[in-house]
């Protein structure tokens, strides 16, 4: 195992397949260019299987991240342990909580998730759901700016967040989505009933595709001239909402 | 004029009174130790009169900030204008709005400050409140953070921030502290009124001082074990809080 930057690495055939098996979070798999057979159905097999995103290049890639014998397959381990959809609902509906859930499209910024975690957390959130692809990455700095969030909060990384929001669906949470162009403020919502807020990446918001998908729509009401506001305090003013009428409906 | 770091520097007695008295918005006076006399004098009482605040230091700290001839006196040039409450207050009760301010004790974290400046403005605050001491400094990183909202929303610079407060209760506005402590969750408080939210540095929070002088304490309430919220996190719950409150409360 060699450090690279924050992550610790993890190299050659048999030690990747095997942290794998073994259920050590990993962030990616890196196969080189031009590897086929038995290895590579195996590794794509369990990546799929475990929800691991997998990516090939080059050999000069795989050769500036490790030094030693790689045999064409890198892992980076992960910081946090990775969840999906399906191992965490079921223990919400269990506990008789009405799911709470923030996901997350596009926003790579790794402060401003560090950020969303913490509050994410502190409101009583579930869990946070983001994609494979178009994430910030978990790293030392996403950990310090959650102070410790991310290490309780769990992390659902979902293939595709579409089919996240249809399971979601199908299972009784309706996803309210934050647009600028909605009427609805989001006070006017019922945040009582399972819910999972959709936050984009500033400035571009949320991808159409997924937009589409949402259950509902609202917006943040604003009074000043200043051009939205930063994602992390707009994730922060969602779920002190959906807190406050939680609060308030429990007397 | 040169250049330090991301602030003009004005250096030399006629040059730094002339711009004191020409209203050019000064972070700071530095005056070189031992230099008494009628320089000493009017820039004193200029300094006392336009709220700046004025700093001794020995020679050689001068000497490093200027390569010039600075006869003793630098100003360190600011980048917004500042405000005094007196000028703002009279403005808002004219328009017959509701005085929404934020007072800001000991946020010195710069993009903590240009955060909240950012979601104050955006959400109808009329000012933001600061000290003359333990504020941030109101660099290029604070107004990046900002989103420029630090050029639209006035920002007021007060000698003291216990005599701010005695001048907003005077003057009919409700200072409010966020106090874990606090009992009452800040939605069970009437924000419709004249209010002053008062925001500690993280970590540290508000003041005893300050803390005592405020009309009323809340908690933002947390259902997770994370430590508290990061200050601007916080600052855009009290703000929407106080919009959603202000906003329902028309229809």
């Amino acid at each position: 195992m060699e450090q690279e930057k924050d992550r610790p690495i993890i190299y050659g055939r048999h030690p990747v397949v095997d942290a794998i098996r073994a259920g050590t979070p990993i962030d990616k798999v890196i196969l080189q260019e031009g590897i086929r057979g038995e290895l590579e159905k195996e590794l794509r097999h369990l990546c799929k299987a475990e929800g691991i995103p997998m990516q090939v290049a080059p050999k000069e890639r795989l050769n500036k991240i490790v030094r030693g014998n790689h045999q064409g397959v890198i892992a980076l381990q992960a910081l946090i342990r990775y969840y999906r959809l399906e191992d965490v609902l079921p223990g919400i509906f269990e506990k008789s909580e009405s799911p709470l859930l923030v996901l997350l499209d596009g926003v790579t910024d790794v402060r401003n998730f560090g950020a969303i975690a913490r509050t994410a957390e502190a409101c009583g959130a579930h869990a946070l759901v983001i994609g494979q692809k178009n994430s910030a990455q978990i790293n030392a700095e996403a950990m310090k700016t959650s102070a410790g969030a991310l290490a309780k909060i769990p992390v659902c990384r979902e293939s595709s967040l579409i089919t996240a929001i249809e399971y979601l669906q199908l299972s009784g949470i309706r996803v309210l989505a934050s647009d600028l162009q909605a009427e609805n403020p989001i006070y006017s919502l019922d945040l009582m009933q399972p819910i999972a807020f959709v936050l984009g990446a500033e400035g571009e918001g949320i991808s159409p595709a997924v937009a589409r998908k949402a259950d509902e729509t609202f917006i943040i009401p604003q009074k000043g001239t200043t051009d939205s506001f930063n994602v992390s305090v707009a994730a922060g003013m969602m779920l002190y909402e959906a807190m406050r009428q939680r609060e308030a409906g429990k007397g």
